[in-house]
């Protein structure tokens, strides 16, 4: 078998090796099925069994209530970006508040203004996207939709750690990069969103969590694959589901619940293995210049820079040599990018952070 | 290892052991990539060379030249029943023409309805959808956006053996379960089209082919992940592509292309699969009954029908015993339906074949 290497990318990520093993094991014959889950219709009984314990799964790790529905779409997060405005903006609230923190929040609000008159609740574009509002810098609409952030920015590695406060419209988060990180309070949300491939699974897939009175905006003559009623109503069988990319979330959500134990643990375990880096960081003398605020840092993407251009090359060779791989910063910010995801074990942080003491060592 | 049956799902459907293989082999890391497809970042030059190989792969089979871009895209048929008109109808040719030739016709009809006001070219309504028109039966509308049919209907076994003849109307076409079956003259078509899971691959995907000129019909103020133009422009990578399922589909087309040797001998293979399944209809003295008109039948679904709806039961009870599964007909129609895909090998149909035999000697 080719070695495995500890794989820093910021998406699709590194998964759990017991599930992939699974998935390897069980990949020519699902038990008792006799074909692989690449061959088995999304209409039988063993792929409702996978993707209603995906389901399931999910209620429990997040406390999902009965007013929420559970969706397994494709196309991304691109197409929420697209999918939210035409499902939740009504003619009675024809706009929504969009918070720009950093790149897929700006993303997320170009993409909506096809739909309706979106308006900045706040842009963080005067720090560089380096840090996030306190709730008074929010400007806010109470006639919104919705109020659509993004709980995690991957490119610039600044997270929320807890929920904006945005009265009583319905809150909208992009929580792709951080989605099961943490045990999160779905009743504050509307609908939050997820595309799989960094914490739930492999691309392909993106779980969309609604609360069902939202379903009730969704217009009839919305193209049907993006009509989340539809969705909704047929448990995400409308069509033919990814049903590998759900076989996958099914494996990865059991790790979460059986072998890690819960979100409370995993989040503990993620507030420790960011700690290792930002601790060296900080350490550092300077010599790592971490982009975002501290009390805004992300325990999902750790973002940071070396003190000229070509010892970033150097340090990403380096790392490639020690098996430390995707590790170059966003093309649109350069620098050093550390994608620490649920997946990612502590020993691949550890042996990152021993990396990093060493090559400041050697260049500082 | 569990024993695999024989799988006649209309889809997802039956892969080549051979490919399910490699993918098992392969899925704790790519040799050379050190992590496993599910992880890897569609922008690394690992996943870059999967991509570009299913596409050579694609383009030498159906030998499509430099003037169709290949997508590979998300949401299934029914996604591309919106797409089409949403990128192909322009404000100088509103309209549309549709062939319903069974039910996939019929989705894609009614959707396309939401966008303009698409025209019926022909409806096979009368027949039960058991027969295909002659030229001479369509309505065409010379100025139509595009003309749309459904070159393989599953659920009523019904199949066209060449194009329609349309003038110069763009043809469109959904492949989605006749796709790589045979050779395919691609500069007959505007846009073909096909999900992967019958032919090509696992659910999660589905290729568009179409012609570039066309391209610049679609509008920017389309919802971005639905613009052709776009997904163009990216190489299908204007966001995360489903990364695993491309890969699949570059397994399968090295298959077709090294293992079978090409689309006329992937022809003569379907033409005999089938051949054997119809024999055994049209030598049973009307015991087994086929639904569609003899010249119009399909080489993927063989559709037919028991004298008796309790001998449907016992047939279906009987053949699951033997690991011939997935063998009921839709439920919109009843009866028997067996999917013999590219991938089913000879040896399952000679074993349907045989027990069909039997069972009609039993039962008759």
């Amino acid at each position: 078998m080719t070695q495995r290497v500890y794989n820093f990318s910021a998406g699709p990520a590194v998964l759990p090796e017991s599930v992939l093993a699974t998935a390897q094991r069980e990949l020519m014959a699902l038990p008792g099925a006799g074909a692989s889950i690449l061959e088995i219709s999304h209409r039988s009984k063993t792929f409702r069994e996978i993707i209603e314990a995906a389901e399931a799964n999910l209620r429990t790790l997040l406390a999902i209530g009965d007013e929420y529905a559970v969706l397994f779409l494709q196309g991304g997060s691109r197409l929420q970006f697209s999918m939210i405005p035409m499902n939740l903006l009504t003619p009675e609230r024809p706009s929504a508040d969009y918070l720009l923190a950093g790149s897929w929040g700006k993303h997320a609000f170009k993409e909506a203004g096809k739909f309706g008159p979106i308006q900045i609740a706040w842009d963080g574009a005067d720090s560089s996207y380096s840090r996030l509002p306190n709730t008074a810098d929010l400007q806010l609409n109470s006639k919104a939709a919705y109020f659509h952030y993004t709980s995690n920015e991957t490119i610039q590695g600044i997270q929320f750690a807890t929920e904006p406060e945005v009265g009583d419209v319905p809150l909208v988060c992009d929580a792709s990069s951080d989605f099961l990180h943490r045990p999160t309070p779905i009743d504050r949300y509307g609908l939050l969103y997820a595309c799989a491939q960094k914490n739930a699974g492999p691309a392909g897939v993106t779980i969309v969590i609604v609360r069902k009175d939202l379903l009730d905006r969704s217009r009839e003559d919305l193209p049907i694959y993006l009509n989340y009623k539809v969705q909704a109503d047929a448990g995400s069988l409308m069509n033919t589901a990814p049903t590998f990319a759900i076989y996958i979330v099914r494996l990865v959500t059991e790790w979460l619940l059986h072998d890690i134990g819960g979100l409370e643990n995993m989040y503990r375990q993620n507030q420790e293995k960011a700690q290792l880096l930002y601790d060296a960081i900080d350490n550092s003398g300077d010599f790592y210049q971490g982009h975002a605020r501290l009390q805004d840092r992300s325990l999902m993407n750790v973002a940071f820079r070396l003190p000229a251009d070509d010892l970033t090359g150097q340090f990403l060779a380096q790392a490639g040599d020690r098996g430390l791989t995707s590790l170059a910063g966003h093309r649109s910010v350069g620098g050093i990018r550390a994608s620490i995801y649920n997946a990612m074990p502590q020993a691949g942080v550890e042996a990152l952070r021993d990396f990093m003491l060493e090559f400041k060592e050697s260049n500082g």
